[in-house]
């Protein structure tokens, strides 16, 4: 490889585990070649490509979003579990339970068609500030990654969004952030309806859910949607743990990495505790299942985009 | 265009409408102009890129499989549904409804690993021949449309199938075929189940579906897979008039083709009394939707590959 690539990684374990890799499957006269076509990497996107902290982005633009509408509709601010939700209360929504969530999720993300929701998230984007960092939260995806994601591009791979986040959402964004084009963003996704309005056929976002992507439910869409076992996963948290397991116990050269945040100067330090993503068994048994683990504040020289 | 392309297309109104629609959206200085990366063609694949008659690829490959599974047990030439597909008693069959189907496909597509399916499929392919034309089915791709796939993607077009045909089989062939690989094939599919054997995560086929890809699923499974609206969609019956019109709906240029077999000299003549796919609304109103009809008998050249 050239000295000018992957220049925000230290040289360290992990680079060398990543440029070795590299090598060996794009290397035609080695024992494991794999031919482009084969060359899959797959990437969570929450606390792996972009900061998740203090909350995943998507719980800001539900905020965000709610009070748009409460601003429309006073009386939702005397509706449960909007009520709850827009006076911080999350004790009295933690008791609502789950169809409260969904029902937050279908007023905010659904009820329209999948063009305007993207148009809403994308002027959404432009505005919306980080609470800590004080910038765009497309500002606040992780320079080392996307040098890593133009890397293997440049090496033949083809690179995907797997993740339990939004995948409109997602989709809004990740094109202009990391060069990962709508087609290749999997995600939790509700249902749509094909609909005729003026018989004119529309894609209604509805308030069921379809799929929530975490987990084992991860590979399971990386079956439906990309239909290849990959060669390369990235992840960070326990939820990514099924994906990097499927992707190692395929044949030939595979390459499993976790991104440990240990870097409060920078972003923050957190794992085993974090609710909305924890990491316990896949730092414990990393070595157990072949997992490479990426130290933030040791293995990166930037954290984020200049 | 450079006149080398599509060398199996006769002059005329179809080769001319695909020729000038290219032009249009690849012209930077012009009003039509589409980047690369919204380029997206939808092509149906049963009856629009390869020979649906006398019955689809899947229910050979189903008859097949089920002959293999009697071989095994014969047992299940005294149960049903197993016994009626097995003797050709579709009446009986036929009464047996919705759920022997299901049970038929379960039995020959599932209760296996994802990668043991794409083994099974792909020897079958290799072998199997087609009971009219003697040759392998994946001989018999339309050669017109495999040049357009070409040209598409030579013109920075990203094309997908779009298919009511098992997702898993479509996948075992299309990339050698068509050129079009696992990932942007889209097709119907049963649920899979991420399990560990002897620690080794791999995914099992069920029985159970997971969607059924026709007409109105078409169009919300392109939203879920690729998560933009077409520019061209290619189709052959009235299962994908729901797509044809979706991608027709967006701004700019758009295109759809619809495929009319009228050639029972070199493939077969039918179109609104085929039961596996029957076109009537399509073929009615192509021109109030704006569909361009294209003629195998006129506007080909050559039907298949040499």
């Amino acid at each position: 490889m050239k000295t000018a690539e992957l220049p925000s990684w230290n040289d360290g374990p992990a680079r060398q585990a990543i440029v070795d890799f590299v090598a060996r499957v794009t290397d035609e006269s080695g024992a494991d070649y794999v031919r482009p076509a084969e060359r899959i990497a797959v990437f969570d996107n929450d606390g792996t490509l972009w900061c998740e902290q203090p909350m995943q982005v998507q719980v800001f633009f539900l905020a965000d979003r709610l009070q748009d509408l409460a601003s429309l509709d006073p009386g939702m601010r005397e509706r449960q579990p909007f009520k709850a939700f827009l006076a911080h209360d999350f004790k009295t929504l933690h008791g609502l339970g789950k169809p409260a969530v969904m029902e937050l999720f279908a007023a905010t993300h659904a009820g329209m068609a999948d063009e305007e929701f993207d148009e809403i998230a994308r002027a959404w984007f432009a505005i919306a500030r980080h609470p800590k960092f004080k910038r765009p939260y497309t500002e606040l995806v992780y320079r080392p990654q996307v040098e890593l994601l133009e890397y293997l591009r440049n090496s033949g791979f083809k690179t995907f969004i797997v993740s339990g986040g939004g995948i409109d959402l997602i989709r809004a964004f990740a094109e202009d952030a990391y060069g990962i084009p709508p087609e290749q963003v999997i995600g939790t996704s509700a249902k749509v309806r094909f609909e005729l309005h003026d018989d004119r056929p529309v894609l209604m976002k509805l308030g069921e859910l379809n799929s929530f992507d975490d987990r084992e439910a991860k590979p399971q869409n990386i079956r439906l949607h990309i239909g290849r076992r990959p060669i390369l996963a990235f992840g960070n948290s326990d939820g990514d743990l099924a994906m990097m397991r499927y992707t190692l116990a395929g044949p030939g050269a595979r390459l499993a990495l976790l991104l440990h945040h240990d870097d409060p100067q920078r972003e923050v330090a957190y794992d085993r505790d974090f609710k909305l993503s924890p990491l316990r068994d896949a730092l414990d048994n990393a070595d157990r299942y072949g997992i490479t683990r990426v130290s933030m504040q040791h293995d990166w020289k930037e954290v984020f985009a200049a």
